[in-house]
């Protein structure tokens, strides 16, 4: 989008209204659900462009409001621009031209990209984190630091441990108030995370879980009869944690939504659940992560044993051959794998779908080690790079 | 080395024999073992640099004496260039330049490489094999056609189901002759694939298995006390087909081999064996496959079924996104996963891995379906194309 890699925006819109019509789906934009009566079994919605309003009666309902930007108690935040939806980051991409200089607040991967896409338009960047490090909440702190480094190396100046207290406008120009001081720059992007939008339902008194999404089962039923949820706005099944989550992905939403449609349609699916696998590019690095960290496992109070290895993406002396750091986690007392994290160059990181079986399967170091993984000089070393941290951790 | 991609061939030597004898093992280059006295715990060797010969006790026994090329029964067949070492490839590689047409025998994975690397440099090239397809032992016929496809579009002319019946001498050029009739060309290179060097321990009495390799078990012993074999020269077992392979393979002898010093060193290691995993890159091409194909099923008697999809390696919507068709293959009673096949563009291969633990754990599609595998749009289609193989499988 900002970094104008995909073409026009439009691309990134799977189906359209109109082919979700043809396909016999009566698909009605910009029109808001404003209540649920489950009761009545009924919405009441809004259409902002004909500015009317009514109510629709269901005899199964899902509910998939997806997840909204997080927007903290701020004074001036409405002068930052969230990069959320597409049309936001093409708005910013729009407006961009004049701007020689802009603080990011928020060092996830939001951020960063953000960051990295400004910096390809050679704009000067403050990024902001609370967090000791950038990616504090996919990586271990160890692991972090080594993407920080890379986005450092790119000409962000990173400042750890702080927070974007205000915004203010100062003529053509913002004031980003943080502890440290003012900065003066011509654009605030908020990057600070999004949060389920569960609220309607809440109101509605569809149970929320723990984590402020919408409970549900792994058929993707809420508590209430007849209700469905799925997507940003629903909890998932961690199969390694073994616990309810809500993580904001499109390959969650696409298998959860692909249940409870087909359960709403009578069929019978069963969404197992996520095993926390994420991967992104930052700077040339490719990060990915699966299962459980050394910080979620000390929350947890889960006892765990964590080995990294320095190895490279490809025979040593191919050519393309990159540096890759390999992240190996076991539970203490039974051995098994329970998490992974990956940081490195080119085709580095898809590996991680290896760890992520091995957490989802309970296998062990020595189960990895003695898996006949692919070998040939431009594609890894003799020992894949996961299988020598599994070894490393026997 | 022909394609001159990694630099100096040395640098393809892990380490010199000075490198070792600091390391304390007395290595003796240009050494022959001539016989092995399984009575007296003796080898005959002879060195043909020092032009001797001599004996020397063991206690324990390591026959590790790889593979060597297939060498039939062809007149003029020492007029052919063989390429199965370092030092004949660099060979080649300096005779080419005046070299404008050659003939490679053999479709396997060598004789590609060598084809394309021909192709790099300009040079004519006949490609002949006797299977229907290129690739025909590593891909089902289906999936080798794309590779044929590539092959033949990068201006190889490959000859199916031909054989190279002699090679005679004209002048300074080669003639090939071939059941289609004689070909004239600069040099005939032989890719016929490789035999596992057994005969040495055949004539002290090692038994050989079935695949006229050496037998061992897991632990790499032979049915000789104190006698241990490991690499290509030593079967393997194959966990998805249950009974033992000889497979010629850096990562199968790496891990045997290792397996083989752990228990001559008096610990105790076991090699649980191999999946049937392999990769390369032909012409822009990924290619890979695990596990039990079509034609080794149909061998075998195993009942399967198979489904083949054709997505991409990326979201569709990425610039470098590239077609790829992955090949699932299930045993028809249990719907256990038993093998894959890969081709495809950039970043393709590697995702055999997935299906090689699928295949080693006996997997079916659904459990498949459900791995969180790692999704962004600059590294896979929101559904990983081996799950979206898997769906289709189910």
């Amino acid at each position: 989008m900002l970094g104008e890699h995909v073409g026009p925006w439009q691309r990134l819109i799977a189906r359209s209204p109109e082919e979700h019509r043809r396909r016999g789906i009566d698909v009605r934009i910009e029109t808001e659900v404003t209540g649920i009566d489950l009761a009545r079994r009924e919405v009441q919605w809004r259409d902002h462009r004909a500015n009317r309003e009514g109510v629709e009666g269901f005899d199964q309902l899902v509910y998939a409001t997806g997840a909204g930007e997080y927007r903290p108690e701020i004074p001036g935040l409405e002068l930052g621009c969230f990069v959320h939806t597409p049309q936001q980051a093409r708005a910013l991409g729009e407006q961009l031209p004049p701007v020689r200089h802009a603080v990011v607040a928020g060092g996830g991967y939001v951020g960063l990209e953000m960051a990295e896409n400004l910096r390809g338009r050679e704009v000067a960047v403050v990024l902001l984190t609370r967090a000791p490090q950038v990616m504090a909440r996919t990586l271990d702190l160890d692991m972090a630091a080594r993407v920080q480094a890379a986005v450092v190396a790119s000409g962000v100046e990173v400042q750890c441990g702080t927070t974007l207290q205000a915004i203010e406008q100062r003529g053509e120009r913002f004031r980003a108030h943080t502890p440290g001081g003012p900065i003066e720059t011509d654009v605030v992007i908020l990057g600070l995370g999004s949060r389920p939008r569960a609220a309607l339902a809440a109101a509605a008194g569809i149970p929320l879980g723990e984590t402020g999404a919408v409970a549900v089962d792994h058929s993707q039923r809420t508590p209430v009869d007849g209700v469905y949820a799925a997507g940003d706005c629903a909890e998932a099944w961690h199969r390694v944690m073994e616990r309810w989550v809500n993580y904001h992905l499109g390959t969650i939403a696409n298998k959860a939504g692909r249940t409870a449609g087909i359960n709403v349609a009578g069929g019978s699916a069963r969404f197992p659940g996520v095993a926390g696998t994420a991967i992104t590019r930052i700077c040339d690095h490719e990060i990915a992560r699966t299962g459980i960290s050394e910080r979620e496992a000390a929350e947890m109070g889960l006892e765990v044993r964590a080995q990294t290895v320095e190895t490279s993406t490809r025979a040593g002396y191919m050519p393309n051959s990159a540096l890759m750091h390999v992240k190996l986690i076991s539970e203490r007392a039974s051995g098994r794998i329970v998490g992974g994290q990956i940081v490195g160059g080119e085709t580095a990181g898809k590996r991680i779908d290896v760890i992520a079986m091995a957490a989802t399967l309970g296998l062990r170091a020595q189960d990895l080690v003695d898996m006949d993984l692919s070998y040939a000089p431009p594609f890894s070393p003799v020992w894949d790079p996961v299988q020598t941290a599994a070894r490393v951790s026997l």
